[in-house]
């Protein structure tokens, strides 16, 4: 089946991924005077007198804008942000389907990352958390960042860190089938762009202490002032030994290749050169940095893509609506390193030792009970670090 | 009843009067690989060649955010953005409910002219239309002036334009039993403010020659510097005698009385005063001008309010939901007078002769003949006046 031309086809017939639902009624005069006006009038002053009831009398609670300025959507590049809403709007169907959050899609006609940061900020009070997705690095990175210092409601950036606890998941249920710990594994990461070193940074928060990152130009080393701002940051916590050289020089001994890249940049010869038991997930979309099969052959031990036409889809959908369903339910004011580890332990943990094989590594996208373990993983770690509004960690 | 103790009850309860739903199918692999990635990439590139298929791919073409910076909320003044969606969620519900608009709340948290056309602009690409609502005077006039400029999607400022609307529909139908014609009646209009300025303008495009505007120190008069520049704009084509004085002066021998002011300022004496037949609309919110039965009382011929609880409740939500329905439906690329003045005759028409009454001016605003009559009679008008991008004309 070709899924492009299906899909185009069906874009046309729904003419919408999503749309809204009136949750009360208002086919009467008695209804409307309760839910509009004179009635509405106290739910205002109400949260006039103490904003945090906008929380308990709308549905600010459970509603998060998916915005992008359609500079880095998918594959594609920067396609504009009209063309990016068939992106946005599959990411709020996901959104409602599996963490029951209300999400609508928002693209930004600006790049200016002030304009962006401003613009959300000016928008955030009718929110309960914001997702960024598809906007390009290095932007991202001070748009996140200021958003995260400057609003007391999660900010996330799906692209960098949904990408980072899906690939820590599929790694710690990968390395468990290896015989391997993450303290004492070589990792390489070939793409260093948003994904790839929000994915650098979170593995060396699970124990990960040897990264080599490659770009075009080849290994990333401190002290290249080609690199941009975020490469260079990178730069100087990876590649400890300082080797230069090719990605063919990085995976030689690795014990595992994390592909955020392009299309066909991985050699079986590359493949052969690595350690044993190794660990390729090869997520350049729509075509991986190698095809899996041929990696397998190549000698590969676990490999996982971005499609889901092989097995081990290394998939963000496990990641975005359990998160934010766990940090709505307790009112969490941000999203920190814990709920985000705590969510790829909840997406790894429903991979049971007995289903556990190379060639199922991490549940399905469409598996409800994964988006609900990292719901209650998210949850329960925004508790225990103080960051729910609702619940005491005392 | 305590609608407003029951209408807090409820809100608590309700958690949200609006939510998303999804419209596609995302529970299986295959599922996903058409609505989500990689298919999802043909109606992308597709938008990416031509942005107007963003209409066509996407909810965009039914996707109106009710947008306010909370300075204006009902007769509340200036609560601020976050307690002011309660009314913006309620008029989503409507939307949906009355004119299967999907509508988002979206309340901003600055009173800068410029930032709130900036913050608007920057994400139109994401809607097929913009609603203002509860914007204070006289920024409410810049903002919506100048977005009608620069966007090529119909915007529209609710607590102008739906009030004048239906103030209007109101009137043709008064006009009808009281046997007068628009063109020789006297009309006082009480509440110099973005509605009773919006009410004179639209009423002139009916006909109304002889319109008196009065405020809190009486009448207006052209050259009066201590009116605002929107109040001396209005100035200038009313009040054509130039007569100086208060609303009891005006109002004597007043065929029509519109009120869009504060409680309680309008006596028996000054209703007495006007000529036979009088009609009044006592639109202040939540308490009238003067209380419906006094004046009836005192002579009045047919009096209407902003209250459910009196006949002939002057409400917008007549008007919003079917007018961007019909604009909707025809991708009008702006909401123009022609298409107001078909608004109003729509509701109107949805009173038959046999029905009509003093009692009985207005349909209710649950009815849903009226949203689709007004929804018919826009579409037709854009269609007429050349702005549907859908259908010529010619």
């Amino acid at each position: 089946m070709n899924y492009r031309a299906e899909s185009l086809k069906k874009h046309a017939e729904w003419k919408g991924k999503i749309e809204t639902k009136v949750r009360v009624p208002v086919d009467s005069r008695e209804n409307l005077l309760v839910a509009y006006t004179p009635g509405v009038a106290e739910p205002c002053m109400a949260i006039h007198g103490d904003v945090n009831k906008s929380f308990e009398l709308t549905r600010r609670w459970n509603t998060v804008p998916v915005i992008t300025d359609g500079t880095a959507v998918l594959g594609l590049g920067d396609i504009g942000p009209e063309a990016g809403m068939p992106v946005m709007e599959g990411k709020c169907a996901l959104f409602k389907a599996f963490g029951n959050v209300d999400a609508y899609p928002i693209c930004l006609r600006t790049k200016d990352t002030e304009e962006i940061i401003n613009t959300i900020k000016v928008m955030a009070g009718s929110f309960g958390g914001i997702n960024l997705e598809d906007i390009s690095a290095p932007r991202c990175f001070e748009i996140e960042t200021r958003l995260k210092k400057e609003l007391d409601i999660p900010v996330f950036h799906d692209d960098q860190h949904g990408t980072a606890i899906v690939t820590a998941a599929g790694l710690i249920n990968a390395l468990k089938l290896a015989g391997k710990k993450m303290e004492s594994i070589k990792v390489v990461i070939n793409g260093p762009g948003s994904a790839g070193i929000a994915i650098a940074k979170f593995l060396m928060k699970f124990g990960v202490k040897d990264i080599t990152m490659c770009g075009l130009n080849g290994i990333l080393w401190a002290g290249d002032e080609t690199l941009n701002p975020a490469q260079q940051e990178i730069a100087k916590v990876t590649n400890l030994s300082r080797r230069k050289g090719l990605l063919s020089d990085a995976m030689k001994g690795a014990d595992v290749l994390i592909g955020v890249s392009g299309p066909n940049c991985i050699t079986k010869e590359m493949v052969s050169s690595m350690a044993d038991n190794a660990i390729m997930f090869v997520c350049a979309n729509p075509v991986p940095e190698i095809n899996p099969k041929d990696a397998l052959e190549a000698g590969a031990f676990i490999v996982g893509s971005g499609s889901s036409e092989y097995p081990n889809q290394i998939n963000n959908v496990l990641v975005f609506p359990g998160l934010f369903r766990g940090a709505l339910d307790v009112r969490a004011n941000t999203v920190n390193d814990e709920m985000m580890m705590a969510a790829a332990c909840g997406i790894a943990s429903c991979v049971t030792d007995e289903e556990l094989s190379p060639t199922y590594i991490l549940p399905y996208a469409w598996d409800q009970r994964a988006h609900d373990a990292v719901a209650k993983s998210v949850a329960d770690a925004a508790i225990a670090t103080g960051v729910s509004k609702l619940y005491s960690n005392k």
